[in-house]
């Protein structure tokens, strides 16, 4: 059977105790349930993730904004510089994952979970951490299910590392891809 | 003197009558005022901004996801096809612009106005016209004005087209672009 | 009537008067026959074929490969910075092409010359400029005219400015865009 | 010790048996010298050299041009798919390459040979599959050492999967990143 790409997003820096502890467990659940983790490959909520899932045996990959592999974290399998910057990278980070969880994040984690929901890749927000991945129930339309009339995907809102990996997984292939990106 | 590049960002289908209206009078304000129009150079606010900028005798410049100019609308003086997709479009746009003018705005207005912030150029949003432009002021920091902790930009909200396009010019050059996108 | 975009390929730096005097007649003439020039929008065979465009009263557009405006040469009307380097900067100044002429040129044209070849833009080497306009009639197949077995599109050889451009604007419109890219 | 990343580039079709057992020979010894492979992820060349990666127990890497995983070939480990197209693909996949071998190769290879150049990625041609592995030499300067006057990278041309292999390690980290790309 076809491994399935998991996407994890997050903040690169200033990331809690708690964020990271909850990013370790995603990263680690990924593993067990047989995904591959892909991720930005740098530090924070990456990093942690990246740790989980080598502790769970799993295939980690980073695509990197830069030129080398030189800023990956040590749990990085396979890192991918792009050498195009966050904006390609995260573009990339979102096309190559199947479902994605998103962990509290700042605007670069937005611009992810936007990309997401604009080429129907199942996003899964664990809320319960903060930052954007809260904000936006807030903000998008219908307690946070779409980001825009369109209604082109509905996200989903978890609160433990448990409910999103279980979400992330039984999402994988529920959405078809908009036909205008 | 060089002249200054506005860019106008909105969505390019359902657009009610009054955000056209603003729109197009965002456009004839930016060519009155000397500035060069960006904008997607497609339907909805971006032909109302470009119709608007040539009755006041201005160029419009449109970035064009696709790899032809044909999906250009009528008033676009300059389009440049790239061939890339939305998202990369949605870059170049940003990217090209002093200055940018976001009217209501669905899922990718918004993708363009986190890009707007991530890379220091100054963003204002015509709140008046619903959609994200409005949205953004409760979902971001401190009344709307920052869409991160990191503080990278204040963004401004205005009521009417000519507030908008004051706003615009004055905030050319007051951003530094931040070190890391 | 819908104008033809004209792109003018060649080094930025160390280039030889001859190349640039053919440069500026090359930009020239192209502004003489109602084109919109577009270049790199740097030094060298781009600034020339620019300062003929304007003297010429023609319309210039330079794709630049930074994050501003700076490095623009003094004769672009148009400037659009596209920050993401030579790469990407260089795609989408082949997409932006109805048809394209290259002067001497270096490894970064070559690579232009190959995006042309790719994506059907008609191809005009000035091949008595030198460089890669004079050695890719050597090392492509049948004179020159293929770059590959595929024979997506020939390339055509002139020894003249004034040949370069009618030839050019005889192209427009004449290859069909190949299926795959 | 940190793994050397080696780039396979070639045609994804119309190749000959000699060339794809070539590829897979080059795949094969890539993967016993504890290497990860990295290609575009396809047909031909690329399917050849990771089939014989996975003979050698090695880790495949294929960067995708399109939106999903399906073009991909059935021995690759870890497929990105960057949903961008040929050309971001190939330099992306240039990107993520340590040193890199060419076979034969058409028009989309000679794209990747240029950029492998622009951006100091050590470059071994296997001249005796034909293509423009060796064409080049012909056509660059200096023996087909050099593809510009700035003389950035000496092109490396061999005769066996064996000396393209020892040589592309060799050659690894023996090249300082041009400053301009």
């Amino acid at each position: 059977m076809e491994k399935s790409y998991i996407g994890v997003i997050g903040s690169g820096d200033k990331v809690t105790p708690e964020v990271l502890q909850a990013a370790e467990a995603v990263g680690e659940l990924i593993a067990k349930a047989g995904g591959i983790l892909v991720c930005g490959g740098r530090m924070g909520v990456m990093e942690a993730a990246c740790r989980g899932a080598k502790r769970g045996n799993g295939l980690t990959v980073g695509i990197l904004p830069g030129n080398s592999r030189e800023g990956s974290n040590a749990y990085v399998d396979v890192a991918i510089p792009t050498g195009l910057g966050f904006t390609l990278r995260n573009f990339i980070t979102v096309r190559s994952s199947d479902a994605i969880i998103m962990l509290h994040g700042e605007v670069g984690t937005l611009s992810e979970a936007v990309l997401a929901y604009q080429h129907g890749k199942p996003l899964v927000a664990l809320a319960s951490t903060g930052g954007w991945a809260n904000r936006l129930q807030t903000a998008a339309l219908e307690d946070g299910a779409y980001l825009d009339e369109r209604r082109l995907m509905k996200i989903t809102y978890v609160q433990t590392p448990e409910e999103a990996v279980k979400a992330a997984f039984a999402l994988v292939g529920t959405v078809s891809a908009p036909s205008k990106i």
